[in-house]
């Protein structure tokens, strides 16, 4: 009985393997958030709040039902921020983590599978990049939560400002989104300080470890991997059309920038234009913002982080690698070239097909959800693509949403973090069998 | 002096012919919509507004600022048809109808840009095939405007009642969506008869006149060529999407089907659901719609019609293309694979670059747009996506667009008919000559 589950388990495919073991996580963390201990009121979530939260918490979201800061106890707040850390380590990361503590050896097998989850190339070195993964996270943390109490202990207790510091470096980091204040870090609009603190965190962590460790072993541009060249361009662009935007969209909103001076306009412009990429917190309330910068807010959280990182979205590098085609066939070259390399037909179809998967589940979401809320289009549209690419930004609807509406976005969530393609591989996964090569025929384009 | 100009023509690109073929028809239809006989008025139409009439019935889009039933003449009127007709034929086919008419050789150069225009892959057969298109346009739309006769005689003078049959079987086979009644065929919400002779004119213009051809010369499915098959197979799935997801997301709409008996629910849900793809025409008001009912429209007027057709938008084909990569790709197959052919890197690449091209214009449009209009967000992108795609419908926004969002319009109309992937090709044509194949590096996706 018990060789014939095992045996199931090691033939499952690492995609169905990563699928099953996030669902795992969030099916212990929703129980555990429908204890008593866990809320103020001593009632502990229901049973759709509880797995909305834990999902959120797992998919490094941060869309909240219920207010971390006063709903939930500590308890309730510690149950939160272990499942995040769980989900940017990565559920595999975090077994490794704890196969090294207990000094076991690591299989051929699970490298496989740690391979997938890092999205990394080759099995050498993978679990020299696992170490790496978890030393680089709770180093980055630690400095995180370090500088964060430098200026939390002026305002708090010393023990609440230590607690507030590790949950806020974690979360940034993570690129959770999750915070204990009830407004996100709206009190914070105009602190250089923290501002940077917070934003610096988690653009790390929506880098990715291999482009952290690339710039760490090479230093000059020159030298990086494509990947790593890749993901530094977009990233740096992505910040800037995200900055100026925001402040060119803001500029004249009398809710927003017209209640700031001309250096809080910077930083919040800065702040609201790269949190999008997918943190998740915010120091001007969404909800305030125009129509023009929630869009533009829709595209960049659709695009989101890079691969291999805490974030989510469709990943710098897939949007990249789309231009990249779209500009090389424009300028009347057969294949996709950037920096002196080419790159593969099946790189392209992946990028294709990533994006065409993400924009139907988020087309088919958006539909079903203009049915069965009543809010606004672009507030509907706002939240199905925060929920996909696990941003956590709202312009404020999520704890109006209907049971119908919390259950699917929480699907949403589950299905952005797996990420569509390993979903859809999982699904669909079969032995490459077709050694036919059917002739080529041609199709009519525009 | 004339040699030099002449010489110059000859030298320019078919996409750069076309282009500066599309800038003058426009300029002189935009000349006769401002003399004083054009309009009710006597004042004719001002700059802007007659540069957007001409635009939008030369791309045969069909948004309008001013009625085209009760503020132009029929004079007006008839300059609007004309260039419906012209925009329909295509820019070279009305050439070469002019040519033929005076028995002029056509020339080789005069072939391959006629190649361009219909969007076809050889020269052989190109003459017949232009000669087959304005015969078959002229034979459709004589049947159509019969049919259309035996209904509108029975409610208007005889004369009248051959100018409206005439007037909308050109607008309906263009799909123009150009109407002589103001509120577009709203009067005819449950006439089975005029919808069933409209939406077939339509659906037929929106086929393309390759695909036709095949039909008429094959007659059955497996023999026709792969470009028939998904154009057939993308245009019925289509079809059964929009009318079903319009009948399912206006059941409960007191302004819309909650006022209609359920036989005429049927087809007005059939009417709404294949105008987008993109006739423009309408029955319902659109403004009346659900937000569901507006989203699902938009998707369904980005896709649009088929290549070589009367109609806009991305096309069927390349929407297709997309989808069946991204499913080859899942499955596990490193070829896009159709009905047992294959389809090459390059025409993948192509869907891509026009879909990528195209989002990035209604993006940055739509952007622009939230600053300049104070309408709600999903009327502006519904505006946008109506432009690009050359639909012509509107929520009811367009005769309220400030100048600068006219202008803005007038050059999506025709950014989306000469098309985007012809005008990045036109902007940035040069010779294939990087014989230089870098080598592959790989890049992390999703
Ligand atoms: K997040
Ligand atoms: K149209």
């Amino acid at each position: 009985e018990v060789n014939n589950i095992l045996s199931n388990i090691k033939s499952l495919t690492p995609a169905r393997f990563l699928t099953i073991g996030y669902l795992l996580v969030i099916s212990v963390g929703t129980f555990l958030l429908t204890l008593p201990i866990t809320t103020v009121d001593g009632r502990g979530l229901n049973i759709v709040d509880a797995l909305f939260t834990a999902t959120s918490a797992t998919a490094v979201t941060g869309l909240i039902v219920v207010d971390t800061a006063t709903y939930l106890t500590t308890f309730g707040q510690i149950v939160v921020l272990v499942l995040i850390q769980i989900g940017g380590f990565g559920f595999m990361t975090t077994s490794t983590l704890f196969a090294l503590l207990l000094g076991r050896k690591i299989s051929f097998r699970e490298r496989i599978i740690i391979r997938e989850e890092l999205n990394h190339f080759t099995l050498s070195g993978v679990i020299k990049l696992a170490r790496y993964v978890i030393a680089l996270t709770l180093g980055i943390e630690f400095t995180g939560a370090l500088l964060l109490f430098l200026k939390f202990k002026n305002t708090l207790p010393i023990s609440k400002a230590i607690y507030f510091s590790v949950f806020h470096a974690i979360s940034a980091f993570c690129n959770a989104g999750f915070a204990l204040f009830s407004n996100s870090l709206e009190n914070f609009v105009g602190n250089y300080y923290v501002n940077i603190i917070i934003t610096t965190l988690f653009i790390l962590g929506g880098l990715g470890f291999a482009v952290i460790a690339d710039l760490y072993e090479k230093r000059r541009f020159v030298t990086l991997s494509l990947n790593s060249k890749l993901v530094l361009l977009t990233t740096i662009i992505l910040i800037l059309i995200g900055s100026s935007g925001i402040f060119l969209l803001e500029s004249s909103n009398q809710n927003t920038f017209g209640q700031l001076a001309l250096e809080d306009r910077f930083i919040s412009a800065y702040f609201q234009g790269v949190t999008p990429r997918t943190a998740g917190f915010n120091t001007i309330a969404i909800g305030d913002l125009t129509q023009g910068s929630l869009f533009l807010i829709i595209i960049l959280m659709f695009i989101g982080a890079s691969p291999g990182s805490t974030g989510g979205g469709l990943k710098t590098t897939t949007i990249g690698v789309l231009i990249v085609a779209t500009y090389s066939l424009v300028i009347g070259k057969d294949d996709a070239e950037l920096f002196r390399r080419r790159l593969s037909q099946i790189t392209v179809y992946k990028a294709l097909a990533v994006t065409i998967v993400s924009l139907l589940v988020i087309i088919l979401a958006t539909l079903i959800l203009t049915i069965t809320e009543s809010f606004k289009f672009i507030e509907i549209f706002f939240e199905t693509v925060s929920a996909y690419a696990t941003v956590g930004l709202s312009t404020g609807i999520t704890g109006g949403l209907s049971t119908i509406g919390r259950v699917l976005i929480t699907i949403i969530m589950f299905t952005g973090r797996v990420g569509p393609l390993t979903l859809a591989m999982a699904l669909g996964e079969r032995e490459r069998s077709n050694k036919v090569r059917y002739p080529e025929e041609k199709i009519l384009i525009g």
